[in-house]
């Protein structure tokens, strides 16, 4: 049996082992500060191009299009306050939804402090957007419109080729979040219309502490960290070279085998569990509109921190609320935008798997699950 | 003989490989999110708050008054916006220096267009502020001075301890960017009255993309990340442990005997240099009041770039601007504050050594140094 089972993928993952013996090489190796015009600095810059230049076809951009960050929550605060700084006060208008993950609605509060007015467009029960309330929400005030690509709770992928059509049109810039989307489904900026994409390393088994903005070329952005002008003069700071290229490592092992391994773990968990356990509802999409490796169930009548604590004693790691955010009790925001009631967001859970997940691993969880449920409702109150 | 000879340790530094090495098991095996509730998640919250108590006790902090940063550009780019937003409209002016670190001027420039006066203090021919100057700056409209602790480019240590004095008396807060001079001179915070400090790992051996800011107890600054609440709800992103993590274990390493062992390298190198090559001036300060691994040198008549480009030949690495920004061919800012002229500022070349440099590395260096100046000066059209 193995020690830990780790259901928890869209907190976090394990760095790949293989990222992790190349990301040595460059702490104590290639080294050099990518500034520096010596041969030691040249090396590393060229190892940061070359990254750059993975990631830029993995999503069809221009090499010169992708941005290096400290994180996905960096970028995210870059696009918002770095478009509202370049527009404003012409424009001041930014439309987003309100399942955004707490990086994209504390920007939008922020920015409410600075002069922005900002839309919240509601969801449907599965997580979907309205495209004709998002082209109804346009004012000659809108610069931007930022929806999130797949939802880190609910793993609804919302149809983001033709949101970014209709911003095309409408002479507005569009941008999304694809941390957790990104190698899980596929994305080609061109073809989308994406003006701006917020992509990240340590949610596809990358290292933390590094993340990326695509920028489309020709877009005026004020940059979030000013300073001695690296990354085009679009964020300063001296690159880290060994998150980087750890970065692009696992974008070049992401494979579509993967996630064809995942959305079938996904379907058989998922199928399992409404079967064999009562009075539970899936929330958010189903099949191809949702991300293959998320699940986020409600388990009527018991509070989902508890289920949590339990699997927690079998060693099985499990979310409740976002666990992108810090520890909060309140009902998450994403669930109650999709209709749940305050008891029915506190009463779901989130499993999220990777491509380790084992089928093992799963009816290992599935079993535990079905104890903890079954005995929980069994002392519930209710 | 060395394959390498690795003298730009101002602008970054090798990792240490002990410290290499621990960042490995954050990276595979503690992968949790420090968010996390379970277990995983609280085993990565131990590390993380782990590393924060080390850092805080390298500076007589409090642990809660160091938030973790992506780096000192961000640091410093968070201390200045922060403290900015907090105070605008009711203050507006800063206090700087005209030695500043680009993070610190460009982040000052932007400020200026958002309605912040900045004041740029002077410094003499050593790069030393004068305090009374500093002191008749201050306005009922300062909230701030920044000013950079050991300068990243000359070595000069400013008396902080004074201006904190100062500063304290005069009811304003106090920043100083301490990236280069961390664990390379003794900081207490308490007893130099340091309001907000920044620091960074790659400077020092640790890892690229992590840094701290501290921040004193009860000082209100608006984030310049928002999003889930990290970091005391002042720096949203998911922490990067295995960076953190290997930035405490570079501070645990750090010794005095180290610095002493620098210093005395440095002297040796810069009184060789000066008594072996004509025509040659050591800009900045001397003794106790520079940097113990900073040597910068003015070789009149030459060109610096010149001279990098021969040693470069010979796997020896220098820096010529401050290699901290990207390439520019302006000469350097610090050193015309210092009273050079463009030409004096572009013949000047920065040598930084580090705990591993040796007196064989020092003698290779100075002897192609040697060579080279000789050569260059036999072919200068001066």
């Amino acid at each position: 049996m193995k020690k830990e089972y780790y259901f928890d993928n869209a907190a976090t993952t394990k760095v790949e082992e293989r990222v992790a013996k190349t990301i040595q090489k460059y702490f104590t190796e290639v080294y050099g500060n990518a500034s520096s015009l010596h041969f030691k600095g040249q090396e590393a810059k060229r190892a940061l191009e070359e990254a750059r230049s993975i990631i830029a076809k993995a999503v069809n951009a221009k090499q010169n299009e992708i941005v290096f960050t400290g994180s996905g929550t960096e970028a995210n605060n870059f696009a918002l306050k770095g478009l509202f700084f370049s527009n404003y006060p012409e424009k001041n208008h930014i439309i987003t939804t309100k399942i955004e993950h707490d990086c994209i609605l504390n920007t939008c509060k922020w920015l409410e402090k600075q002069g922005a007015e900002i839309t919240y467009l509601d969801v449907d029960e599965k997580g979907f957007i309205d495209l004709k309330e998002l082209e109804k929400s346009i004012t000659p005030k809108t610069f931007l419109v930022s929806v999130i690509h797949g939802n880190n709770e609910i793993g609804t992928i919302q149809d983001i080729e033709k949101i970014g059509k209709l911003c095309r049109k409408k002479g507005v810039l569009f941008h999304t979040d694809a941390c957790q989307s990104f190698t899980k489904t596929n994305i080609d900026v061109k073809k989308m219309n994406i003006d701006l994409m917020t992509l990240n390393a340590h949610k596809i088994h990358g290292p933390k502490g590094v993340g990326a903005l695509y920028i489309r070329s020709g877009i005026k952005i004020t940059p979030l960290l000013h300073g001695g002008g690296h990354e085009f003069k679009l964020r300063s700071s001296t690159e880290n070279i060994p998150g980087i290229v750890g970065f692009a490592k696992v974008v070049q092992i992401a494979s579509k085998k993967d996630i064809k391994k995942m959305k079938k773990l996904r379907d058989y968990i998922i199928e399992r569990i409404l079967s064999e356990i009562e009075n539970v509802k899936l929330n958010g999409a189903e099949g191809d509109s949702r991300l293959c490796n998320n699940i986020n169930l409600c388990f009527h009548n018991i509070e989902g921190e508890a289920i949590g604590s339990f699997l927690n004693s079998k060693k099985i790691f499990i979310s409740t609320g976002s666990a992108c955010s810090s520890h909060s009790l309140e009902p998450s925001h994403v669930l109650l935008a999709l209709g749940l009631s305050p008891l029915e967001a506190n009463s779901s859970i989130r499993i999220t798997i990777s491509k380790y997940t084992t089928k093992e691993d799963a009816d290992y969880l599935i079993k535990e699950l079905k104890k903890t449920v079954t005995y929980l409702r069994k002392i519930s109150p209710f």
